[in-house]
């Protein structure tokens, strides 16, 4: 056995900012189960240690369900209170959001019953009217306000206690899955902050959504829950397995969308996906979805605002305007990723980004602004989406849906005929215009602020307009032009041929899939939001094209692109290697560097060991044989040997600057006077990885990858030796 | 550049029966794609070619996806027809099957239209009469018969053609996709005989199904498709991805679900899967599925028979039968494993096995014999899922859904209150119950039969049963009993608190889910079946329940079973090391063995070499510095080097027996009369992997997982080597 007889505390973990070796923590939890394992063939308490901790995981997975779907279903009672907070305030109790207020009322269709007498504007409370432009600038006023002193409370909270709560979260939530630690980030403050702020946040009515800061919230909840059980507290990788699952929770609360969570988790941010992590993130993403679905957010038992039930048949010749939409997400993904990062480097380099809070408030004053006088702007994002998706009914007021009533033979409820558009909906395909500059131009300045903010609901509501607008000019002229070639055949007049609502989501499906990148866990998440197969073709083609589109004009998604802004690690996966290169070619020092700081197994005294550590900074040191003849013994991580030279300067009796430091199995005997020697076997990695420096880079690179090594030794021959030392983005960046 | 100057065709390709090298194909694929992508800045053309080769992968997908589902859907139709055949025949023409055949009778409900004029029974047919012992002894002999011969066609067939067409294929399928190659398996004559055998042997009415077979086909689609594209011809990495997404098309098709199909292959069979792979197989999984539908085998634009369509609500205590029907699931996997997996040892070891033919037709007969009294087992195993998995409508008339009718005050169409069950449905409990252990026990000696046979459809039936029959259980339970006090509350008189066809539908889950020990997938395509995901709680408690159970009473599901039954090289993911070893400690050779046979970089001659190759049987040689200092250069594949001293002999002048061999970059100036010397740089792989000999061998084994090595070498302290030899489950059994 190679592990030291007293252990000393501190070894084997990791400093902030540094990158886990994963070989080693899996060894590490195997090491552990082993000792379980052969434990509870001997005792009956051990067998039942052993089997709760089998269960331990399963346990582990039920409370981050149940924790984060409760916490979403908060977020999202009280959201929705706050945002019709701002308009007015319901008399029967101000706790009471606009819908509630108006449930008990008489009046039975939704237009009436959103004019209950229960719900009192804020001009009606003060002035007592809701006409004339008087109550409207106090309405106009007010919302103002309410959006300000949001936006101000929850920046002022973000700086205050958690500036790690600002943001999405997912591009660090990636890199911290791939092995990077970043304390703090996924901390209970964070969590209560996060939280707090981001229905302020979204109260506000900035253009962000909640989406993407619910998988930060899921992944605090996972990893504070890890604190419960030694086997996930002690083991960073084992951690990670319960973080890439309470991502697939965050999606599934976020989407209700159990399944596509699960594929957002394994094909998006997570790093290391063994089946295991499969079985259980379906299982914890379940989990939230059911407590998210008995706290009924909504009151329609769904999951989101904007789940609809399609049923209309589309046919094969509107693959081409989906296609067109495709083009479109695509075009305006890559465009929105350069403005964004264009953006944010610039609050990053100038004066800019030391106002953050002046920047919050100066963007809530604009957004309110602008957002108020246009009602498609001024209700939230969510809402607004549902609407886009919704099919008009028969029975449906809303403005969108004023179509002329022509007089058709037979009607069935649920596939209305495509009829002329009325005057109200010219005016709304206006202000829907005007919402898509608007929110598009709104969103780049938005998304990177030091508040809480998501993208996938602002992507998906420039894309829902989008298509909205082409399915609405499309089924117009199915309409009026039906004997065009194009819809002769399948779009007789009377017959519902365009279904103006699957253009927005298809639409939405392209802004989203253009933004991000996603293609399978998306159209998944479309899927389960429609409920039905036969959308998916029409899914799937948009976002294909839209993420080819989006690769030709720029290789990254705006996760990866936020990531290298931020400087972190991250080796990405999807990248290729344009260069044939071999390890020789990148590896440390190179031939003109001065040579490799090694340590000899047998040689060396406590003294030059320090001095060596003092004047270099890499994480590491190959122990070699001898000097001369430099063959690999193993590698011995800087912070280890610090560790256990400070302990046993401290501890063990007369070691002093020349004691000998030993990596060999066995201490020759010592002359008689000298001072005793440091055995440091303990603390080598008897088992670092290596490869010939003819290896070439992607193979390495792949090892890298695959594996999830810390560092990798470069060997000539199998004597001479180097440390090589990837580039950043490989998970050794610091020191080393 | 360590190319060859003239590649010697052969060097670098695979013999039958031997494992790839994962790291090897994936480089090499690595720098074809380089290679084009430099070009493609060259030229115009070149620029196209590089295009299409980007898109081939998608074009090959769509082939796949087109060819998989019009075969599909070909099976299905001639299935159901040559099914059919066995009762009867229709008289407006022998190939419309009995659906089609009363399609356009007057009769307007469906049992009176299954009594239609045109379709004929044999006894009708031949004695004109349908009453009487007599017409129903001739319509069993027909029944018997018509199964004998298409059970004898299937095996002589399989046997005649193509032995690799039997049995469900998957076992095999998982080991060609971790890297084993066996040539032919995937051909087209396997493909061909085992599209006709699958028709004869469903037909036959043996107790076995098409779902798993059809994995098969489509992978052998696959694979044919890929000679198309030198891409995937040439690399036999290349072409597992496309393996990969093939099975998930065949699932796809066998259960119209699209995304269970992909993560079927995720979970189940695939070894490497990439992202890119994961959108490909989505892809085509859609097109497979889209062409089934459009070819619309069963009239009803379902892709499958028993999909179903339920909206009944279920209760929390509902769950407790749930897991029951779980640990009954679990308990029937294990114990089906075990006894199928005897009931094959038995037919491998004894004389059983030199009768196949005769085997399959004892078989059929007693499964013919037993199965026509009862009608639950004359009909095809799927249209016994498909009436179990319904849920009893008012109109339904089915003797499953013979309820006294008691009056209600409200009925609505869609949930009808617990009644007490009649006479009929008692019968069809009896029924039931034989049918379920008969399936139980012919079951087990079909699987493994020479012919076609899958287990998806048989498994499934006896879990449908089961949960029937508890359902109806409890169903009646609730009804005369609805007082106490675990019913009270939510199970009202009048109220539809229980949905036998929900039970049948979970224990079906639970019995597959034992006997293959899927999970996430399973739950997904059985909510792809029923398209509501409020069933997916009772279906996850039971399938976890299943496979929790059943792997306490069993380690290994049927398709790993099968592959340690059939001995091929196979290194299971999910298991994990108990016992702490290190390398050094199963390497070979020895401590005791002869020492590491190994070849000089430029000390041995042409003779010495092929004398060591006529002695050992190692798959490859370590090259090393020199015998004294045995300072690893580099490995080089014994297959390679015998083409290339054959080559040499043949092709290069002056290459004898006392030729020397360098390995070496520079060959040295050779003394003037001495033959010429034989450079054999080129095949020398010069980045062979290494660990050391301290390294734990569960870090080993998860090395030969990740990267999917081929071999790997211990040294120590750099220098001393071995070939590490691992157990024959790693891929590398073979020599070395």
């Amino acid at each position: 056995m190679d592990l030291l007889d007293e252990p000393v505390p501190g070894v084997g973990t990791y400093e902030d900012f540094n990158t886990i070796d994963w070989v080693r923590e899996k060894s590490k939890d195997r090491d552990r189960h082993r000792e379980i394992a052969t434990k509870s063939k001997e005792s009956t308490l051990a067998l039942m240690k052993s089997i709760s901790d089998a269960f331990s995981g399963w346990l582990l997975m039920l409370l981050v369900g149940l924790m984060a779907g409760a916490l979403a279903g908060g977020i999202d009672i009280s959201a929705h209170w706050m945002t019709d907070l701002k308009e007015g305030v319901c008399l029967n109790g101000f706790w009471f959001n606009h819908e509630h207020c108006c449930w008990n009322s008489n009046e039975t269709t939704f237009q009436e019953r959103d004019k209950c007498p229960n719900w009192k504007s804020w001009a009606e409370l003060i002035v007592g009217t809701n006409d004339g432009p008087f109550a409207y600038i106090m309405n106009y006023l007010m919302y103002v306000c309410w959006a300000l002193l949001f936006s101000f409370l929850a920046v002022s909270l973000v700086r205050a206690f958690a500036p790690y709560a600002c943001g999405s979260g997912i591009p660090e939530i990636k890199t911290i899955l791939s092995g990077f630690i970043i304390r703090g980030y996924l901390g209970k403050w964070t969590l209560m902050i996060k939280t707090i702020t981001l229905v302020l946040a979204v109260s506000s009515g900035l253009s962000l959504g909640k989406e993407g800061p619910l998988v930060h919230v899921a992944c605090c909840c996972g990893n504070i829950l890890c604190h419960l059980f030694t086997k996930y507290r002690r083991n960073e990788a084992k951690r990670r397995e319960v973080l890439s699952a309470a991502a697939a929770v965050g999606v599934s609360v976020a989407f209700g969308a159990p399944i596509g969570g699960v594929l957002f988790s394994l094909e998006e941010v997570s790093y290391y996906f063994p089946l295991k992590t499969l079985w259980r993130s379906f299982f914890a993403a379940l989990v939230a979805a059911f407590t998210l679905r008995s706290i009924n957010p909504f009151g329609n038992s769904r999951l989101v605002l904007f789940y609809v039930e399609f049923h209309s048949p589309w046919h094969l010749l509107e693959l081409i305007p989906f296609i067109l939409l495709g083009i479109f997400g695509g075009i305006w993904g890559a465009f929105f990723i350069r403005a964004n990062i264009a953006w944010c480097r610039r609050r990053k380099t100038t004066r800019l980004g030391h106002y953050p809070v002046l920047e919050v408030l100066v963007v809530t004053a604009v957004t309110a602004l602008l957002a108020f006088p246009n009602s498609y702007t001024r209700m939230s994002t969510s809402e607004l989406i549902s609407e886009l998706f919704n099919d008009c009914g028969l029975l449906d007021s809303s403005q969108l849906c004023n179509y002329a009533n022509v007089s058709v033979t037979k009607i069935s409820s649920d596939a209305l005929p495509d009829r002329p558009a009325g005057p109200d909906v010219y005016t709304a395909m206006w202000q829907l215009s005007l919402a898509l500059v608007f929110k598009m131009l709104i969103t780049v300045v938005t998304f990177g602020m030091k508040v809480p903010s998501g993208l996938f609901i602002p992507s998906m509501a420039v894309g829902a307009i989008a298509g909205r607008l082409l399915g609405v000019g499309m089924e117009q002229l199915a309409y009026y032009h039906h004997d065009w070639v194009i819809f002769r055949g399948w779009c007789s007049p009377g017959a519902d041929c365009i279904t103006p609502g699957l253009y927005a989501m298809v639409g939405a499906a392209a802004c989203l899939g253009g933004v991000t990148r996603m293609t399978v866990s998306l159209v998944v998440i479309m899927f389960e939001l429609t409920g039905g197969l036969e959308y998916i073709v029409p899914l799937m083609a948009a976002t294909m094209t839209s993420k080819w589109v989006a690769d030709a004009l720029g290789r990254e998604g705006i996760y990866e692109a936020h990531i290298r802004l931020n400087g972190y690690p991250f080796l990405e996966s999807k990248e290729e290697f344009s260069h044939k290169t071999l390890a020789m070619d990148v590896m440390r020092p190179r031939r003109s560097d001065p040579p490799l700081s090694v340590i000899t197994q047998d040689g060396m005294s406590v003294e030059e060991v320090e001095s060596l550590i003092a004047e270099t900074s890499y994480s590491g040191f190959p122990v070699v044989v001898s000097h001369e003849s430099q063959r690999l013994v193993g590698f011995v991580q800087r912070r280890d040997l610090v560790i256990s030279i400070e302990n046993a300067r401290k501890r063990q009796e007369g070691v002093v600057s020349a004691s000998r430091i030993f990596f060999t199995e066995y201490t020759p005997p010592q002359p008689p006077n000298s001072p005793p020697p440091l055995k440091l076997r303990g603390i080598m990695d008897l088992s670092p990885f290596t490869v010939t420096d003819h290896t070439a880079m992607d193979i390495v690179v792949d090892i890298f990858r695959k594996l999830g090594l810390r560092q990798c030794l470069v060997t000539h021959n199998g004597c001479a030796l180097h440390i090589s030392l990837e580039f950043s983005c490989l998970p050794l960046q610091n020191g080393c």
